[in-house]
């Protein structure tokens, strides 16, 4: 099988097989990444450009504002290189890239990147400083207008300490955390993480309303998206949020800002795609986190390893480090339900590594 | 990697990838190919047939003018082949055709061939005699209304002595080309050739405007072309020429009219595509040819040989018989970006031999 359930059934994902899908890539600083030990998605010292170049990786198949693909200290490589695999086995009718407030703007030319006008974000340690209300609409225009020619989405993100603003969010927002949130390290620095989550929500007055809240302990992706989410599911688009965590996050807040307008959300067009190493990680509980969702939800992960691979750096993923992002798992089922091989996929991610 | 640079960067092609393409084949007999040894673009004493033969055999996958493929003396099979191969694996969404003074019309039904009422243009050796401003009109009015569905065009070619033409083409615009002209044959016949350019261009006159000059000159794909080019950009529609030096004299083509206008060609719609074969040959140097537009290019190889084939006729081509043609090179890049594997490639061209 190519993939399997967290949550839901297989129907949503099988009547997806073989159709088109345009791969939207939304990338955002958040200065949180600048606490030490809080994040292992780059390399040291230039974590910053992550986003960027993880753009870049994909979008070109080589990296421009640095040499070199971004690498974790013990030489764990980026899921891009996962997603960028899959696009050179069966390409997206086409690749997006959404900038939500970087750095570092990628150099590349004839792809769209969108821009929003968005700063990279405050770190929520001090209180993420981010006009919520704006960057939400700014997502719910853009998904309104959005206008895709293919027969789904598939909503994928960089955001380097991308999980503590997601966990801060979530916990905000009134939700169970316990043991919920992941990390891209292996050993999860929950002490470092914990304690800048305490510290930012400290920040959060009682009175607050739900946009104030979430302008303090945020990022700009998670608040973009949610709003996209809710703009194009009135078009019916079909959206496949790519991501662990972090898009369970973008899932648990719209269900927060639909329940605060007394709304509801239909989610028959939604789902939610990770890998396997997200889903059994044992430091984190996706599945737990949409379970609090007060609508129905798909929710799926590759069945995809690297167990026939040699390659020391591609083993460390099945032994729990880097464990999802640029939109890996998502498009692992893609590739998978397109008919592609996990050993071709396995061997294009070894060529990039100079197997 | 699938392709490399001639010119200019991957942007251009990474933003193709997965993308949908037509493939239209511009098609033209010039009287040139009767001067004897000029070229081995076909069947002896049956050359003539070459565009028809080609057309036939990339649309169906059959010959009807004519029984067998056209072949050089050696044994080397049209590039129409490759190209039939990728249509195979990784079908165009459309090939059209366009009858630029074809002496035998394609025997097709159910395939759309465009009518310009143009005849075969005479050999440049005692001046082309062709209404250039007719047939540059033609090709202008025809890219501004030809409306494609799919996301890029691929514009390929078959002309027999059509580099000779070419040459003596871009030499008359006042370009440099020595040592920059490819041929169909491995011992490059230049003295021939030379003397049929160099007494072609006895016939420019000093005070000819750019149409006269072309007229005299050229062939009808060449102006058809050039035209084309023009009207399609004025509809941003994105066109990957096809072809070799060929090729490389229609963007010269574009260069001088538009600087005979005083106008400026936007070229970001706008790249060519060749094999390998072309761009390692050491009897011609497209890059040159290139280097002298006034406009940015990107141009790109395909990184395809027959190293992995143990067919006789096929390793030919990678000792620099037959280089390119029917748009070859174009169509290996499109196959590559598409996920297409070489070694399915040359399969499918081995089985059109028999292996």
């Amino acid at each position: 099988m190519s993939y399997e359930n967290i949550l839901g059934t297989i129907d949503f994902m099988e009547s997806l097989r073989g159709k088109k899908a345009t791969f939207l890539l939304a990338l955002s600083n958040s200065k949180t990444y600048e606490i030490k030990g809080i994040t292992q998605a780059g390399i040291p010292g230039f974590i910053h450009l992550t986003p960027t170049l993880d753009s870049e990786f994909v979008s070109l198949g080589e990296v421009r504002s640095l040499d070199g693909v971004a690498e974790t200290p013990k030489g764990v490589p980026t899921p891009a290189l996962i997603t960028r695999a899959v696009h050179e086995l069966k390409p997206f009718s086409k690749i997006e890239l959404l900038d939500l407030g970087l750095e570092v703007k990628p150099k590349i030319s004839h792809l769209s990147i969108y821009n929003f006008d968005l700063k990279p974000s405050s770190s929520i340690k001090n209180g993420s400083d981010i006009n919520a209300l704006d960057v939400f609409q700014k997502g719910l225009e853009f998904g309104k207008n959005y206008k895709s020619t293919d027969d789904y989405i598939i909503l994928g993100e960089s955001v380097p300490s991308g999980t503590t603003t997601a966990n801060a969010l979530v916990k905000a927002l009134g939700y169970e955390v316990e043991g919920m949130f992941s990390s891209s390290f292996k050993n999860n620095p929950k002490d470092i993480k914990q304690e800048v989550i305490k510290s930012s929500l400290e920040a959060v007055r009682e009175n607050d309303d739900i946009f104030t809240i979430i302008g303090k302990v945020a990022d700009n992706m998670l608040i973009f998206n949610a709003g996209f989410l809710l703009g194009a599911n009135a078009n019916q688009t079909k959206i496949v949020l790519a991501g662990g965590t972090q898009m369970a996050a973008v899932l648990l807040l719209v269900n927060s800002i639909v329940k605060n307008m007394n709304g509801v959300y239909d989610s028959s067009n939604t789902a939610l795609c990770t890998t396997s190493w997200v889903s059994k990680d044992e430091n984190s509980n996706i599945k737990a986190l949409l379970e609090q969702l007060d609508f129905k939800t798909d929710a799926y992960f590759a069945t995809f390893d690297f167990e026939l691979s040699s390659h020391p750096a591609l083993k460390l993923y099945d032994q729990g480090e880097a464990k999802e992002g640029v939109g890996a798992g998502a498009a692992l089922i893609y590739a998978l339900i397109n008919g592609l091989r996990k050993e071709d996929i396995i061997k294009k991610v070894e060529s990039y590594l100079g197997v």
